[in-house]
């Protein structure tokens, strides 16, 4: 494999205005002047992705945790999966560490390696990123159940590192599974506000990654549905409305170590977390038939507003109890809302970092293929089991959706500093 | 059909700080206000999408040629064709006034109708663009050869107005064109700089046209491959070279109305145009074994610079005639620039509009299914079917490529003002 490095040569005279991602980097890395520029550099947004960088369009590769879950949730999504095609346990450490070095690059703004260069080689990175910003690019990595155990064989030797938690998910009510959009070795999510970066990564990854991967499936999300952070604001998914409201958000530590990283139980995966992804496709052709008051009803919110039923505001406290002048309860028992709320699951909670995406037609009914592709982390995916139990039985907007690809990963902590590598743990 | 109309009850109240897309347009309805704010009024650049608006945001509507085609391009699109599944001619009529009336709405921002309202009744809108910024989003609409005769009759009564020109494109060198993705009676173009609001745009109009037509393919694109503006620097697409650098730009009114917009000659066509749909697949696994110098022989440029080999600067004149020390070509005859170039065309030019895509893996190789959405705007398709084949005989390219898709489109004038309709005098 190529060994990643900063692109240098041959390079281009720098544009004709401000600082180029490639002129700043260089110096940056020279000079550390990326955290010293600060937030007080501008980012342009005049549309026309070649012309500035600034260390806010950076986010931190190396940490106690990976970036990419508690990140603000970036506007676009390029997820990929994979299937390890070795069974030797030292290949898959050697591409965990070739992705760890190449991300360190990626989220940096940086190539894989030369764009230019060796006339006699192939370029090392694919070059479709030159140019464009940082993006806010995340890359988080995830190791799935199959890695340890498949079809009963301990393939890599590492059966006895499983964390007990990871095993592929049971069967769920509702689920209607394609395997070519479920399961895998591994994963990659990559999150930035620019697609054209997201999916550079991704397919220089997937290049990296040649001799001991291949992709098995993939998934593109086009906006995201969820918030992370207090700064944003609730989106809207395809039904028109806001489901995000009551997320996990990054700020709130106590949650997020109560709910999403894993503990000391986790041995090797201590400060990590799980990842739950679930293709979920809406019928919305049937959906924008519904008349709104049976919309609302089905999740639980004003559609305008996204306040609960009920109430003003779309912070305003969930209460389960109120009922209307009719007797009735203001939020059905069997909205979303109603059935996805920690009061009536034993008090779960997941953080959830979805994005909606369309996919062409779907082949039955020459509708838009549309939907959810919904991403959670949490400290343990029995929740999400326990969760997905209640919903799939008594949530009304089952009417709506289907599950069409389900998986599971295990997302090791952060790399601390550079030397190390993702998962480096497992392997000790 | 539910008559379009600002979205304006139950509204909730404006969010914390700024001009929301709402509170804005909806005094702007009012007071004009939106020209008068002008371009003073910055964009937030924060990558949530929920903050401002700005006149620099929206694209106008109304104007002698449809937007969508000189207009800067924006980074992101959502592509639709549809079939007409009425033989009355009053139907394409009336479902085209609909389409104008909704998209004169949605490219100020605004919803298609209502998106609370009667709770009674489905919201006139779906809703997921709600709090989201116009985005720069242009429509751009097509009528395609077959409404005016397929399978040999006459099914509109439209036949004596059909244009010469429209015809189904011949079959070209390297087609392998798969019918699902070709084709269509009509077409909707849908570019902004938000996915979302470009993906609710075609839904809206497809549920709008679901008594006069249905969907017929969609293609997303991710990232422009174009500039259509000096004001724009020229992306790459997923070869990762520079590909657009002498595209027609909107500015250059000489070439626009030499190459891009039809003349006296085009009936109720005239000041319209025609467009062309590509879908090119890149293999771009193979592409990304190639050697440096194999991939710029291929294009005839420099990968990191963009300039034609042999020169510096990107937009150095293509010298096809310029010989090495070595006294070969510098840029070989059967490279892409070389075969492409209006000296080796008849100076034939066109617009090209195009868009990078990926739509998960392709179904044979398990490797990325990915290329180039290919739009071109041109003043005669027999320019496109010229160059292609000459492209698609010589063109060392082709060894990367496959065209799957194909379709073509005549592409109204503008609509001048309130009142009218796209492709009206068609039916004069």
């Amino acid at each position: 494999m190529t060994e990643p490095a900063a692109h240098g040569d041959a390079e281009p005279a720098a544009p004709a205005a401000g600082l180029t991602r490639r002129s700043l980097l260089r110096t940056g890395a020279a000079a550390g002047v990326g955290a010293a520029l600060g937030a007080s550099v501008a980012v342009a947004a005049d549309g026309d992705g070649g012309a500035g960088v600034s260390s806010a369009d950076v986010v931190a590769f190396h940490g106690a945790h990976q970036a990419g879950i508690t990140t603000p949730q970036q506007d676009r999504l390029v997820f990929a999966a994979f299937d390890l095609i070795s069974d030797e346990r030292a290949d898959l450490e050697a591409l965990l560490k070739a992705w760890t070095q190449a991300a360190a690059l990626l989220t940096e703004g940086r190539a894989v390696g030369t764009v230019g260069g060796n006339p006699l080689a192939p370029p090392a990175d694919t070059g479709e990123a030159q140019g464009l910003r940082a993006g806010r690019l995340t890359l988080t990595f995830g190791l799935g159940p199959t890695l340890f155990e498949r079809d009963g064989t301990d393939r890599l030797g590492l059966r006895d590192r499983r964390p007990a938690a990871l095993r592929p998910l049971p069967a769920l009510p509702g689920d209607e599974l394609e395997a070519e959009r479920s399961g895998g070795d591994l994963c990659v999510q990559a999150c930035s506000d620019d697609p054209q970066v997201a999916f550079h990564a991704v397919r220089n990854l997937t290049r990296i990654a040649r001799q001991y991967a291949q992709l098995r499936w993939t998934q593109v999300g086009f906006g995201r549905t969820a918030s992370t952070s207090r700064t944003q604001a609730t989106p809207r998914n395809l039904m028109g409305f806001k489901d995000g409201t009551a997320n996990i958000v990054g700020e709130d530590a106590r949650a997020m170590d109560e709910h999403v990283w894993v503990g000391d139980e986790g041995d090797w995966l201590a400060g990590g977390s799980y990842l739950v992804a679930r293709r979920i496709s809406m019928t919305i052709e049937s959906w924008d038939r519904a008349p709104l008051a049976d919309q609302e009803a089905t999740i639980g919110r004003t559609k305008v507003t996204g306040a609960p039923i009920g109430s003003a505001g779309e912070f305003d406290e969930v209460d389960l109890t109120a009922k209307g002048a009719d007797g009735q309860l203001r939020i059905p028992a069997n909205s979303h809302v109603a059935v996805a709320h920690p009061s009536t699951n034993g008090g779960i909670r997941i953080l959830r970092r979805g994005y909606s995406f369309t996919d062409g037609l779907s082949a039955d009914l020459g509708q838009l293929d549309a939907g959810l592709f919904f991403l959670a982390y949490m400290r343990d995916p029995k929740h999400f089991i326990a969760l997905q139990r209640h919903l799939g039985s008594k949530d009304a907007l089952n009417e709506y959706i289907r599950h069409v690809g389900s998986a599971v990963f295990a997302v090791p902590a952060g790399v601390a500093s550079e030397g190390g590598f993702i998962g480096e743990r497992l392997f000790a």
